[in-house]
C-alpha cells in the first residue's frame, strides 16, 4: 500500500514541554519507532505540522531587533528543513542503512481571492495584553483576536490548491524512497502579476494539505496521527462513544466543523469522498493497527452509516 | 552535460547588505537569471553557502532567552529550507512551468576523529569584545579566536565523507529535475555509539561538500561561482594575471592554501584529479561563458601547466 501519514503537533512537541531541540528530537524518535514497522511493509510518505516551530522562529526574529522578522513563507521553509531533518535522521537510525530517504521542500499554491484572507482565523505566536495587541496591530498591520485572557495574532488559513513538488515525490516513491514533504501544510505561495509566484503571508492547514497530497499521490490510505485514539461522538459526555468506521456522508452529518477535530474530519471526508479510499484518524502509537483496520476511526465509502467501538 | 554549480555567499547576500529576507530574495533573483540559460541546456544541480544565515539564526536564538539556541546541525537544516525555497521559487519564475524542481535536504557525514575537531578554524557569528569572549568561552564551552579588533567564535570544519541523499538526487536528475542540495556544505552529522547518526557541532565547507557532490554525481563540470572572475597569480600586485586553464598539478604548485581562494582551489584540484573532468572558478554573471570555456579559471587534466588570460 501507499500510505500518507500526517503527524500531529504532539509528535514533535508535547503540551507544556519547552521547545528545545532535544525535546523535539526525543519526541521525533518516539514517532519514528511507531512509523518504522509501517515503513518496512509499505510505501510511506510523511507530512507534519509546524505551528509551535514557526511561532518560535517568529519570536526569535522579533527578539533580535537588528534584522526584521522573516515572513511566514520563509519561516515555513525553515521549519520544513528542521523537522524533515529530525524525522529523516531518527527514522534512518531504525531502518536498514540501504533504505533511501528524501525530504522534499514543498510549496503549496493558495488563491489570493480565497475568502480566508478576509477572515484571518489561525492563531500564531504568544498571547499579548491589550496594550501590546493594539501597538502590534498599528505597527505591523497584524490582526489580533481575543484568546483567553489576552490577544493573539491571527493569520489567514486559505485552502491549498496545488502542491508544486508532487512529481518529484511520486518519482522518489517509485524508487522506494520514504518521502517527507508538505511539512507545516507546505510553504504558502500565490501568483502575483505576470504569473510570478511569491510567498503568501498565511499558513495552510496541515491536514488539508496532507489530504491534497494523499489524493494527488493516489494513496491507498491517508492517516492523520493525533493525540486522540479515535473520533468520538458525544465527546466528554457520559454517553461518549468512539467511532470505528463511518461513511463520509454520515460523518459529515455529525457536525464536527467547530470542534478541534474539525479540520481532520473535514480532510478525511474530502479524501474518502473524492478517492473512494480510506482516511483514518487515530493515535500514532496505534498506527500499525490503524492500517489493519483494528484501531482509530476509519472514514470510508465502503460502509454505510456509522459503526461504533463497543 | 551534467553541471554542479556551487553558489558563493554573495549570490545570497552582498557584503555590507542587511540580511533581510527581501535583500536575499533580490540577490537570489539575480543568481536565477544567470543560471536560467544553463538550466535550459543542461542537467543542473545547485548547491549554496549558508554562513551569514546560520549566523543570523544563532543570534536570533541567543536574543530570545526562553529557549536555548539550537545546535549547528539544526540551524543548517533550517537554512537549507530557506535558501532552497528562494532559489527554487525564483528560478521557477523564469523557466517554463513544466520544469520540475526539487530541493533535497542533505546530510553529510563527518568523521569524529577528523583532526579539524581539535583545531576549530571556521569563524561564525559576530565579533565580541574580550570580556564577552571570555564569558562565552566559560559559559558555553565555545572556542573564541582573535578576529580583527575582537574575538569570534570558531567551530571545526571537518572533511565531508559522504552525502547521504546522493541516490534521490541522481534519480531526480534522471527524471529531468533541477535539484538544489548540499546547501551550506550539508547538515553535519556523525555516527555515535551503536552506529547511531546524530548532529555534529561543526560546519562543512560548502566547496568541499560540493566537490564531493559533483564527484558522486559524475558531473561533467563543477563550477564554483564567486565574487572573483578568475583565479589570479600575484593577486593584488602589478604583475597579477588571471589563470585561463591550468592542470591540477600546476595549480597545486602555486600554493593558494592560505588565501581566501584556498578552499575553492583545493576543491577544484580534488575534483579534476579524481574524475579527469573540469572544475571551474569564476563569476556567476559569466557562468554561461564559463561552461563554454570562455571565462573563469578552468582546472583540467587536459592541459599541461598553466595558460593565462592575455
Amino acid at each position: 500500500m501507499r500510505i500518507v501519514v500526517a503527524l500531529g503537533g504532539n509528535a514533535l512537541l508535547r503540551r507544556g514541554e519547552e521547545m528545545t531541540a532535544e525535546n523535539q528530537r526525543r519526541n521525533v524518535r518516539v514517532a519514528a519507532e511507531a512509523l518504522a514497522p509501517l515503513a518496512r511493509e509499505h510505501q510511506l510518505v510523511i507530512s507534519h505540522g509546524n505551528g509551535p516551530q514557526v511561532g518560535l522562529l517568529a519570536l526569535q526574529g522579533e527578539a533580535y531587533e537588528k534584522v526584521g522578522t522573516y515572513p511566514l513563507d520563509v519561516l515555513g521553509a525553515q521549519t520544513e528543513g528542521m523537522i524533515g531533518y529530525m524525522i529523516e535522521q531518527e527514522l534512518g537510525n531504525i531502518l536498514p542503512f540501504e533504505q533511501p530517504f528524501a525530504t522534499i521542500l514543498s510549496m503549496v499554491e493558495v488563491d489570493p481571492d480565497d475568502p480566508a484572507f478576509q477572515h484571518p482565523t489561525k492563531p500564531i505566536g504568544p498571547v499579548y495584553d491589550e496594550e501590546d495587541a493594539r501597538r502590534l496591530a498599528a505597527e505591523k498591520g497584524w490582526t489580533l483576536a481575543p484568546d483567553g485572557k489576552g490577544f493573539r495574532r491571527v493569520v489567514p488559513s486559505p485552502k491549498p490548491k496545488r502542491i508544486f513538488q508532487i512529481r518529484p515525490v511520486k518519482w522518489l516513491l517509485e524508487k522506494g524512497c520514504i518521502v517527507i514533504c508538505a511539512g507545516g501544510g507546505g510553504i504558502p505561495t500565490m501568483y502575483g502579476p505576470n504569473r510570478t509566484l511569491h510567498g503568501a503571508e498565511c499558513v495552510v492547514d496541515k491536514d488539508r494539505a496532507s489530504a491534497l497530497l494523499a489524493r494527488e499521490l493516489e494513496a491507498d490510505l491517508f492517516v492523520m496521527a493525533t493525540d486522540a485514539d479515535a473520533v468520538y461522538l458525544d465527546w466528554g459526555k457520559p454517553t461518549q462513544k468512539a467511532i470505528r468506521r463511518v461513511s463520509p456522508e454520515a460523518l459529515a452529518g455529525f457536525g464536527f466543523a467547530a470542534g478541534s477535530m474539525g479540520p481532520k474530519v473535514e480532510a478525511a471526508i474530502e479524501f474518502a469522498t473524492r478517492t473512494g479510499k480510506t482516511a483514518a484518524i487515530g493515535a500514532l502509537a496505534d498506527i500499525v493497527r490503524i492500517t489493519r483496520g483494528e484501531a482509530g476511526t476509519l472514514v470510508t465509502p465502503q460502509v454505510e452509516g456509522v459503526e461504533l467501538y463497543p
